[in-house]
């Protein structure tokens, strides 16, 4: 993979230029895309911005962020050749930060769950993930050093468990989704990918211009508490190992840690996900599904199919029982620095005709609280497992240095 | 005016069929648009719907919110001819419940403070007050019987105000800004323009399903606070008589109503608006202020060149003393049913050069909360002057009944 950290460290000494370090990436690019197919569309020539901490920097956009100098086509047919005027709120931020945006990622339609054709970096015959598929896998076959996606259920840090690289679910509207295909205006959350934790937090910091946010000269040790997530199921034998191996060494660099029971409020306010989730989509997505519905993705269609006519006070109370566990669960964190759980229940499923399973996500992405996915283990097949590392909510900075205080400790395990 | 009960009743009744009701509401805009002005572009053959309950309301939409069947220029030349794929959520709802979109209203761009060419139909010489320009000028005008708007500031209850029409400022996020152009996410709220509080609820009612935002047929007696909102200054002499003659109406029509004190830090909530708006529209419009400079809108223009650079950590504190002020306020309806506050500082301002002041507004969109502008006199120049009924977030309902009990008070003291 490519490190953004190496990169911007190699440009600032004057070892590198901008415009070798995008060549690198094309290059890398050029390479692999053959064979992963993360893109929908590139820029054959990019040019790299002479300033600014991300100059040099290739980023991959997710295909449902607005971009004036590409199409967006939200992985459907029903946007086939959309271009909008303007660029998303996120887009210009990096690029005023210096990136060069070198091209579109795949994205299943309209960041749901029919698969798109790209493959898993680590091993052809399994899915990387979805929704943000092409973002996760450009990334992890070293294509480029930094891509965005989003997560409304568990669509940044799941690819990213799956295609073994590190990234964050930022506290909610950290990012701003202007200019982002909605789903859920209370869930969808923009997220980035990056080789490690370090480097997605310099790209975050660059993105938002929070220096805060980089990681600190020394890292603190973190308690930590674990949390199973049982109310969502019993994850497989190499999802339930990730999070083993990654506690035992967070415990081993000296980290305090420990079981946490969540409040029920929080088991209830997992299930009230969906029920959020699909009430807003048919909002969100009324003009495609009543307007396209012979054009819509079928997983898709049949999800709205399925909770269609939801009543609006089936909404209210799920945003009631939201708010309540909101703050449950911040009150965990007067206990515990961050949370350590499962990314993902297992390594990628083998096949291509589902993206995984977002069960141990999407109650993270309802409470609004930054998520890092840090690689744990390699599984059978050469599939790589992830956990995560959460925060309160706001405390971005907190769960990356946490997360690389994981990373690190299950570096140290691996010697 | 338009009524859109009274249509409503006629169609249910057999006495008018959709068809003649779209007629009806294309024949006074044909009758009033030259001298208004109020329409960006129309449909001039626009068709009812046979089935629902907004079947033959003529419905005009602000030209910040995405329509298939129409550009959506957003007030600036930056989009001209700008044609987005599909509908705004909001568009959807209002045609998912029968309505007939007629055409888009003007927008100050990016619903900010440049004035459209709209004239006030109670006076020429007047503004109708923005950024909604067009969709409160098209209702006070009789050319339609419901036009949507969007507020930030004060862009809903202002106009109203100044146009002498019921509007609602919902509930933050009862209605979805999907496909809206954002100025600012934490405050852009879409709102609705009506002849009277009957209509405006009916509308609302209709779009999202929410039988419970009708009026009752018995409407209760409200407390009923009064806020002066001393922290945004004094107002003219025409917006502190209406806000007396409202309280005194309602007072002799059999509400309890007594002065109420916010707390200091509702104040610095007023402040803080501000903060958040500019910041977040920093953002928002990154593209248009970094790439079209040239061709913003002066004054916005002027707005951003002034707000530029402000720290991550003043937006964050600003968010902060939101989230407190919120929790205060939502105290003081412990007390109070409603509040019954300035909707603007007086009658619209003479002149086409501004919209008019949002400062007895700003404070309320900040909080969420529901408000309702009923208007409330005539001043010199035959320019109406409204008050708003404010209720708790989330009580719509209540906010519609009690700007319903204000509005019927006011009228049998006219007699």
């Amino acid at each position: 993979m490519i490190s953004l950290a190496e990169l911007q460290r190699r440009i600032d000494a004057g070892e590198l230029s901008p415009d070798d370090a995008i060549a690198q990436s094309l290059a890398a690019t050029s390479a692999h895309e053959k064979s992963i197919g993360a893109f929908v569309c590139r820029d054959e020539n990019p040019r790299a911005q002479s300033a600014g901490p991300l100059r040099g920097i290739a980023v991959g956009i997710k295909d449902i962020m607005d971009t004036a100098d590409f199409p967006t086509e939200m992985g459907s047919p029903i946007y086939r050749g959309y271009r909008s005027r303007g660029d998303a709120a996120v887009v210009m931020m990096l690029k005023q930060a210096g990136a060069t945006i070198v091209g579109k990622t795949t994205t299943t339609a309209f960041a749901s769950v029919d698969p798109t054709p790209t493959l898993n970096p680590h091993n052809h015959g399994h899915t990387p993930g979805g929704s943000s598929s092409g973002s996760a896998a450009a990334v992890a076959a070293g294509m480029i050093p930094l891509a965005l996606g989003t997560q409304t259920g568990g669509s940044v840090i799941r690819p990213a468990s799956f295609c073994g690289v590190a990234a964050i679910k930022p506290s909610y509207r950290l990012l701003p989704t202007v200019g982002v295909k909605c789903y859920s205006w209370t869930l969808d959350t923009v997220g980035l990918f990056a080789a490690g934790v370090d480097d997605v937090a310099r790209g975050l910091a660059a993105m938002t211009g929070r220096p805060e946010l980089l990681l600190p000269s020394s890292i603190p040790t973190p308690r930590i508490g674990i949390v199973t997530q049982d109310f969502a199921g019993a994850p497989e034998v190499s999802g339930g190992e990730a999070l083993q191996i990654a506690a035992r060494a967070a415990e081993r660099a000296g980290a305090t840690v420990h079981g946490v029971d969540l409040h029920e409020i929080v088991a209830e306010a997992w299930q009230a996900h969906s029920v959020i989730q699909e009430f807003e989509a048919h909002q969100a997505l009324a003009w495609e599904y009543r307007e396209n519905y012979d054009a819509m993705a079928p997983l898709l269609r049949a999800r709205l199919d399925e909770s269609k006519g939801t009543a609006p006070a089936a909404y209210d109370e799920a945003m009631g029982v939201a708010s309540r566990a909101r703050h449950a669960l911040a009150k965990v964190f007067e206990e515990v620095d961050v949370l350590l759980t499962l990314s993902a229940p297992g390594a990628a499923p083998q096949g291509l005709d589902s993206t995984g399973d977002a069960r141990y996500n999407r109650l993270w992405t309802l409470m609004g609280v930054p998520c890092v996915n840090v690689p744990a283990l390699i599984a059978d097949g050469g599939l790589p497992v992830g956990v995560q590392v959460i925060a309160r909510y706001g405390a971005d900075a907190e769960a990356l240095a946490a997360a690389r205080f994981v990373e690190v400790a299950l570096r140290r395990k691996w010697r």
